[in-house]
């Protein structure tokens, strides 16, 4: 079993994984996540949204802005210059999905810019509904697909053909 | 209907709501959501986490300082002078859960820190166990209980008795 | 004459002003400015702002975000709790107007966030159009009303019947 | 006519171009603008800045420091690891002007970090000479050189011999 | 023996203490250190900082802007609206002293935010004069007094008289 | 004598040093410090850190993230990518250490990332334990060594054999 915690020593205490070795590689990674709601709600959004689409255009620049910070927020995570990160929006029954795309030339994946910006496209959908429906539940957040690095290409089981 | 999408005007442009009105009154949230995992990515945190406790202990951390950060990640989220924030996890069956207490004494509620505190802990663990298992999923982030302001005491149905 | 650099000592030195003394009131500012663009670039924005409003829609929200961060950004000012901040764009002879207003009660005004959300809006128009027009121009921007605290209620020359 | 806006999609959405296919070049980028004021807070700062040069050192240094923060204020500029970026002050008729240079080797321009470096040494002039005159305009921010890159070099028509 | 280590609770668990019950109250905090460094180096700091002032006046903001963003470093720090903050320095015999002053009327002290101050601006001298000098040395940082609370006035010992 | 302040100009203006003509090669700093403290205040950290070691594993990550935004605290610092960053402390008489190692293949050095996460892991440290003991001191904060760029290997005098 060579796969363990990487951010933490033998001695459990938490660590940054020195990437200094590794070659600059093209890396991808797409992750998604939804948001359910009351009908009521998803109703407004839909309509707020047809005129401006301020709801869901908000939801993504929190997104992709997100994405640029994540290395502020994730306390182990290496700071990278991402090529580039957009956020996805679809109308499903009961709930909006959100579906973020990060890729970058470098040491190290995009998988958690990838789920940072889906998330805060999440969370900004629910402060910006809130008043609507108190109930809605983020959940669904994974990782789609991920390829260069290592580990080559990756697609999530429930995702493959 | 009184009730609509607060942060969008009529004609559809996204706008921060102007609290300057409000009284500042005692506030509190709880937010929750977990991780599931493989058991093997859950064996290793628990035992990562034994003498240092240092993935949830890093989780935590970065929960409470991304609950400070969130009017800096949520478009319309008003600056917010938080009395206290802490974070908490429990181990479930092939999950982690995270519970994410905020309160001020303010104009505007807490829950969104309480959620972001919830989801930034959550993405936390992500990192720190994705080289064991990529296909850890992130959900059920809700808002548990809301305490003071004009909606009162408010409970998720799921956690009414 | 009373009045002077309130930010710089009798010996010169940089200093931020101690409002410790000073009385929480309600504080109003308003700010515009413009940015003048070429025929083409002002028909791109206008037509892409069509559909999804996504150019003024994103500058609007960067213009917000920025406002929040004022304190962060301007060495000498006191971080506040806006009650408020909005961005409205009109759209002027070969150009596109930027206005803002924030509002918070507080013992220092909200002048310079008005002006920076209507700075960085205005930055952001240029970056989304800078592949069209290279030669847009920023400018005019100003403080257009001031309301409370202790010089009162002010109107610039400009703007005043 | 292939120009066009690169940040908006053709269903008018919000986007992040991929930088990702860019070789990484030497750039440079040159931007300029000024703040215009009563003669009185003119002469304060100047005399202000006699002994120890602390307004337009300070508005420097809130200019180079916001030259960095450009992709965290900017919603679809990427990060970048500018090589350098410094500001000059001169004292015109009526005036003071801010020139700002920004440089890096990388695969996108530095336009917008020279234009923010500017905005923002302007923005804490008027922050700190606000007590003199309420009525100062920021204007004429603009480019004024460009290097490096699929556009070559570029000088501001005005600029041009 | 009822003082203890307020962040940690008795199973060991970080804290973010609730501040929410204790009343604002005016507080203030001086805190103090020094940089020591070669005969050279300090001749240089002094010399360079004769016409324009920019070694210290670069240091004194880099500490009042790291004063404002205390919270947002130290994890359990409360966020704070500080009245005012402000950086002074004295030249000693190999050495130079950074003197912070933070005050603010809150629920909670100063302290960190004047250590943070007084820290940032020695780390910025190093910075700036580390070419001349690998082998400076920063120490001596600590609260030197302290108004306000529930602990009322507190100085140094080696600061009473 | 070719040595100089290389932020200051020949007229005294503080400036960013143009590292853009340098190329990228591995480099390495490692920064130390203490904090001196009451045997009480020492006890109950130890204690503290017993079970889940959040006290110290709570400096440590603020250290690291401290680091990360470095170029973000101190005003002509690069923006840098670094490889790696870590925190470690050791229990001496009547102190604690902290020593900081940062790594990266770039254009400059990591040393003010190294000594930067090391003083603010000690001033998380002072935090945390300023209920009990409010006159700790924090000192002796210093490069330890250097690898890397034109200077070569660089080990502070007090640290050769």
């Amino acid at each position: 079993m060579s796969k363990s915690l990487t951010h933490i020593d033998l001695d459990g205490t938490a660590r940054m994984v020195d990437v200094g070795a590794k070659a600059e590689t093209p890396r991808l990674a797409v992750a998604s996540g939804r948001i359910t709601m009351t009908r009521k709600a998803l109703a407004a959004i839909r309509a707020g949204d047809a005129p401006k689409g301020d709801v869901l255009g908000t939801a993504r620049i929190a997104g992709i802005m997100a994405a640029k910070r994540t290395s502020d927020l994730i306390p182990m995570c290496h700071p990278l210059m991402i090529d580039s990160v957009n956020v996805d929006f679809a109308f499903e029954e009961g709930a909006i999905r959100a579906t973020a795309t990060a890729s970058l030339t470098g040491k190290t994946g995009v998988e958690i810019e990838a789920i940072t910006a889906t998330s805060i496209a999440l969370l900004t959908i629910y402060d910006m509904a809130k008043a609507l429906d108190k109930g809605m539940v983020i959940g669904d957040i994974r990782l789609i697909e991920k390829r260069g690095g290592k580990s080559g290409h990756w697609v999530a089981e429930s995702c493959q053909a």
